[in-house]
């Protein structure tokens, strides 16, 4: 089927090459012509403007945003006034779920459907299929089943779970319905939520590995240094990149992420050429409000995220006051470890 | 080569029938007889006493232990002396890698060689093979290498890593000797502290998707219960068991654990017949000890400790303190959600 | 002055009878008419309707509401209507301050005044005057100064900080203007968050404490019980509430919830009558929730509230899905500790 | 009585202050002999060394160390072999309980008594008198109370809890014999713990608030920078010492701690001269390893630790595992935020 998309970035440019290299046609647009160009030239139909964009869609129409959080609101605004009635709208970045609530009521309104896709894949995902998470009505997914198909993975993409024969059940091609509108970028948020925290936890162990020498470095003696009862017990120098590579194989933590951390150890042990400010983007924090409004505790999740934001020096001030308080009952002063 | 197995339960057992299979020999013995004939019976030679073990294998002897830690020094009080030099005690068990360094001394003293193996593969471990963290002089490791290489999974199990061409670099058939005594079971005990930081990471994931259908519950309106905002946000209802499927492929989680749980939502979606009581078994435990000697944070892995710990009323005595405080300064009584 | 007060429970009928004390005039209103005729009883002038209360204050009038965060918008739908331009309507209770910027909208709009006011001080706030953090504009509060100076505690609640001489500065007489509308609950829904915080760190030591003994109890040999390494490191059996009282002079963790702890543990050292079930009333999620927005790391705090959470039961799922892996990885069996 | 002193920094010398002024007499020795003849011009006799401080002892000697934690043992080396049968050897300093339970069969063994005394009070004790936390021997105790009494604030420094009348029960002087050796410091580190945890909460909040005003600031839009969803709600700059003062009066989270954060933040609001890197002294990493082994939760108290670990940048390479994760899986690149 035709597919128009919208946002030509990394995500958006590989959906469309899916998309074409299985038989469907495409519609590009980007603010950037040089993305449409590129595009252009495998086989999309670019469009120079929204208007055209619009124009060289066959109704009714299916449009997929794949643009930053951040513009989706306004490239909406340009966008509703040209469509028709039982269009789709289809946002597949990474928008918080509850403004899918909000902005479905307008284009509802205006007589389209919306459809919200949370996309996993990274930059893998024109080979390897993008895990799909969608909400919407049933007769806007119906509608899009053959892209949803295109996009994800297939079941082959894994073992079929033991005791699951016969017809697929949902999920199991790598795309799922999970509900109304918002319940793909909630699954979604939450997926980010769990990679938060599987990532701290393959780092906070690295680092207790690579820390295991702790036994062999000077340590001071004084009143504002903890003593380390046990230096024999950390001696140890340890190679990371290889045990990331034993894990890999047949460990109980074995994972895709655990196959990431080798090939990045693999290239550079020490990781040097990174700072260690780690960003986050917005899920995280989302599924820790979430957590927050539903009453359901999430310390781990919540743990990931917060060292996130210590990482990049958010957590200042609250040091500072510590620090403050030590000097005033203490007579302690700040010493550089 | 040959080994002698001591402790046939389901680790112990599988990992002489993995070496059987390869064409290996084993001396197989148990206080439980009936598995060591149910063991003879399928090729291993059988021991009716440690004595009878010990005169059956050929010097230089390779014993391996595979025990509950509380029973390793006993068992090692009763081998020792059995033993003559240059033999080799393995402990392939979850002993704490401290009780290794000082075994060790006591079995180097004695004129043997100590070899801590840290074994992950759970009960698949018998087909898909075990990923064995090793720690020993060069020597050891050198003359067990053909058993190592039987019962790690091999390179094959998992793609190479990118990058990685040529001879085979260490780890990458599934076995790793990580350093001196204890340095196996260093690197399995954060193996393990990083698989509780995942399994929570997922946990509290699903159960966040669980309730998302807050909004639709009743909701009392009083001083003692936190208001939610905005019910509207709170009305999904997500089918559990689909969305593991969905995320076991393509998506960035994906992972063993993941697959692990898919099976265990397609048995028994509300999972109700746990009670939610999660046992830790030590190596967590060891995990978050070493983080806080070494002065390395670890707020994941240890969150998930303590969640385990709590999930079995452990904190009754700290929220019964809450209670009471918030009884003296606010009047408020406890009340039953 | 004269102040309306809507709502007679324990906080606001103390509230009423705290400034009656000190020469201040009050019409009290309540849907339970015995709160009223108590009240009335006491020196107040109590109103059977909202007509009738409105009628009774003196224009511009002062009102404030001390009714559950859940009823306050209820309450202000009937209250505006009956108010004139420049009157002022004061939310002295639990709100979140994102209800005060939107109610203040509604208020502001229909020519009133809005100040929102955090009070804390619990049921001894009679006595030792209520902690004030105010929101709203400089106008208003100018108007109320005298019912805040009453109702707070004065500068003689503690010493001057040391380096204060001369003129008091603001908040050192017990009530802070703080900002703008909202400003107020903000830092009170703050100063809560940190109280989980303080309240959990004091309970969760105590309980460690609690638990000195665990060495000289039965433990489990099997491999789903964590050894305990050093038994003779916790045979200890230690008073507790002889604990809170060395700690409440000369320590440095005097406070007073050690106080109220050492009343609570004098009166039950065991706390048998509390099941633990520890509620939360928002204000620890609303802390929760800037810090995350904020992308500041607050990890005692929202470990706190998350430890609440699950004194409920509420990480029941999750905790299922940790036996339920392990049951499937390692053919774990849960346990009753 | 009579007391032996060794070590004379901020907290044995004014230990020895106390003393004289209440009429005990003092023998004071430290390797610095300015520090002894600055005590012995305020009325101890002074020692040159370790001999003449034992010699000038009236026999059965109470000596009281109150040297750093790494120095006890060499200290004690020097000591014993002076010491006579029924002399009291008290460690004051902040131990680890474990090494008192260590140190006390070798005291012991000699025939003298052991005694350890957690000391909580800072630079404030000499005035304010010391919490003392006591463990050791019912003979040893008894003693030393002339002294426990003089060092402890005693019972006036506090009102007597309600419900407490007549005889002084233990603990209500400022000092408990909390159980045998090591219980004291035993209770003396798991009240540190509790301090880092209610530092953590009074910093964590206040910098919550301090953060208020990020809805002002300029925010990119990026798919590497988590989006402010609703920036009016973060409007606010809230007077932080003016929050202390208030929170100081009638509020549930007044404190010690408080009173001396008030004091930092008078003295300098923005707390610039501090880089916020918060020192750990050990008794905060002793707490979680006696929680992590007992099998208690204490995440809060952990938290607080870890993030003292944080300020210290011992996360980096944790941080920068995570980074290069996400520029695998994303191709995100860094960012400074």
């Amino acid at each position: 089927m035709q597919l128009g998309m919208i946002g030509l970035g990394r995500m958006g440019a590989n959906m469309v090459r899916r998309l074409l290299r299985d038989g469907h046609t495409a519609v590009a647009y980007d603010r950037n012509q040089d993305a449409v160009q590129q595009l252009a030239g495998e086989g999309a139909a670019g469009a120079a403007s929204l208007e055209e964009f619009v124009s060289k869609l066959e109704k009714p129409r299916a449009v997929w945003l794949m643009v930053p959080a951040a513009v989706v609101d306004s490239t909406l605004a340009d966008l509703l006034p040209l469509l028709d009635a039982d269009d789709i709208v289809i946002d597949g970045g990474n928008s918080y779920y509850r403004d899918d609530i909000r902005r479905a009521k307008d284009v509802t309104a205006n007589g389209q459907h919306y459809v919200d896709v949370g996309t996993s894949g990274g930059v893998f995902g024109l080979e390897r299929g993008y895990s799909l998470m969608i909400g919407g009505d049933d007769r806007a997914i119906a509608r899009l089943t053959p892209i949803f198909k295109t996009l994800a993975p297939g079941v082959e993409a894994a073992p079929r779970t033991p005791g699951k024969t016969g017809e697929l059940q949902a999920g199991e091609e790598g795309w799922l319905h999970c509900g109304p509108v918002g319940a793909g970028h909630f699954v979604k948020m939450v997926h980010n939520g769990i990679e938060y925290g599987m990532m701290a936890a393959y780092a906070e162990g690295l680092n207790i590995i690579k820390n295991a020498d702790v036994g062999r470095r000077e340590h001071a003696a004084d009143a504002e240094t903890a003593p380390l009862t046990d230096p024999e017990a950390y001696q140890y120098d340890i190679d990371l990149t290889a045990v990331t590579e034993v894990w890999r194989r047949g460990s109980v933590i074995a994972s895709w992420l655990l196959d990431l951390t080798a090939i990045a150890l693999s290239e550079s042990p020490d990781l040097a050429e990174f700072s260690g400010r780690v960003s986050d983007s917005g899920e995280g924090r989302w599924t820790a409000l979430a957590a927050v409004e539903e009453g359901v505790p999430a310390p781990v999740l919540t743990s990931a995220l917060y060292s996130r934001f210590a990482s990049r020096g958010l957590d200042l001030y609250a040091n500072r006051v510590q620090s403050a308080m030590r000097s005033q009952f203490g007579g302690h002063d700040e010493k550089k470890d």
